[in-house]
């Protein structure tokens, strides 16, 4: 991505996570800071800062601490999942579950969570509303998606609704708070919260389809591990029930049912039918951007969803 | 205690706890009330309700969101609690965790927390610092709580420092917001917020002798339990190092080392050392409400003093 526009705010983002974390108990900044310092894409604060910009804030500083406060409750979630499915790698590191034990991720996940509210308070009302109300989402979102898992079933109805509170409403609530920052008309703030929320959709669309058919070297991860949790469900067009595994198959193995469902899935064009409605909704948030101005801002927000579309990672 | 200038306000807390539990994901909804509906003590909204009223503060539903918020955040950790001591009662009931299994009670605590971050939201920036810098304290205080477990031993400033973390941040927080709100100057504000400080350590000194001297039928759970995981640590004066146990030993038998450490510490004079700090603290408590104006607000104040150190659950 050329980052020219949001460089300094990125940097400053990195600096801030770290800043941030300042506890008198060494093991909570040590594996909070081995979470935070894992190289996440920081795709969210992007979306804050080109919000911010292409509604003309002229002032990084101004959104640095609430970028750093979504990419903080995006990787506090990651801790409290990677607990959830037993998950002992994350970002091609140890994950705090496996490095310190489920206690201590418990914990490290409930202080991220507790350093975002702080970080987020001298933002005022409005913007802790919107926030306040995208952390309720998100973990509706991943509650939805442990019941689905937990019945071994999950109907596309039910797919859409889990990214969109699981992921949307954090990419839209990253985008609301950066055009409200930049200082828009409400319905150019609208339109970049339009814009965020379709993008997370196509964004989580595509994580799920790299799940089955990315390259497990390039993503630093290995494939499988959604779809052997119970997700996914986005290949599961009119054929409900599709997913019957168990959640929580914690080795993935030649010939084992998850193998043979991705085998399945790859020849049956769901894979397809997943990447024309994920390039649906990139094709939305395009859309929501024509009713901003123009600008530099607004050209990177539209180079993010060919990236959001195209990633292998 | 006598409720009459507080009862309003208690039972719009029990209303809003409720109330405020309106998920689309029907399992957030029954586990959340499940706990939020158990019969919790409220002395945290009684704290901020009665600091807010000796102060001057004449409409007790200014109040009642915040004292919501301060009852829920603790009840967070309550769940979340349960699922790192792997405790199955939880004030007479299955606790979350036993009920719904540790997946669904990581992520009600989780949700909890979030409900707790909107119903604070609208207060607006000075109360949000004094509420997160709380959360904050509170995880720092069960991390360093369950640090030393896991190392089996514990001195007595860590034990106090785990108190002060974990249970006078939070009494402190509803103090100070509700004298705030009732709008004193900043001495009686910090006067108020030192009471509750230190009412806070005595309470949580109280609950540790109970769990050593305590009757199980009156206090609805068995004695033990928090010596069991390794705490209660105000009983090691001058003897460091007396808490060798392991945590989680989830059975207490007759003549098990537990049954045997409890003997010791009753015979020891430990409890009666512990008595008397948690009754200094408690003086200090008083003190502090000297530097506010006479009401009866203050007189219920000063009579939570006497409920906290004589409580037998």
């Amino acid at each position: 991505m050329d980052v020219t526009l949001t460089r300094e705010g990125i940097a400053a983002v990195e600096e801030a996570l770290v800043a941030a974390i300042d506890s008198e108990v060494s093991l909570l900044n040590d594996a909070s800071r081995h979470i935070l310092t894992s190289g996440g894409k920081q795709l969210r604060p992007h979306i804050a800062f080109l919000s911010y910009l292409a509604l003309g804030g002229d002032d990084l500083s101004e959104v640095v601490p609430m970028a750093t406060a979504v990419e903080m409750v995006h990787t506090a979630t990651l801790v409290h999942d990677d607990i959830n499915d037993h998950s002992l790698l994350r970002r091609g590191r140890p994950s705090v579950h496996a490095r310190w034990g489920r206690t201590f991720a418990l914990l490290t996940g409930d202080y991220l969570f507790a350093k975002v509210y702080q970080l987020m308070a001298p933002y005022g009302t409005a913007y802790n509303m919107v926030f306040a109300n995208a952390c309720v989402e998100l973990v509706e979102g991943e509650t939805l998606q442990a019941v689905s898992a937990k019945a071994g079933e999950i109907d596309r109805e039910t797919y859409k609704r889990i990214v969109a509170l699981k992921t949307a409403s954090l990419f839209e609530a990253a985008a609301r708070m950066g055009a409200m920052k930049g200082g828009g008309t409400p319905e150019e703030i609208d339109a970049l919260a339009d814009y965020a929320y379709n993008l997370g959709i196509a964004f989580q669309m595509v994580d799920d389809i790299l799940d089955v058919i990315g390259d497990p070297e390039t993503l630093g991860k290995p494939i499988g591990a959604d779809l052997a949790q119970g997700r996914g469900a986005f290949v599961a067009e009119g054929e409900r029930a599709i997913l019957t595994l168990q959640p929580a198959a914690a080795v993935i193995e030649e010939n084992d049912p998850v193998q043979q469902m991705m085998a399945k899935l790859r020849s049956s064009g769901a894979i397809e039918v997943a990447r024309l409605q994920a390039a649906e909704m990139v094709e939305r948030a395009r859309r929501a951007l024509t009713h901003i101005p123009p600008s530099p801002a607004r050209d990177q927000l539209e180079a993010l969803t060919h990236l959001v579309l195209e990633r292998d990672r």
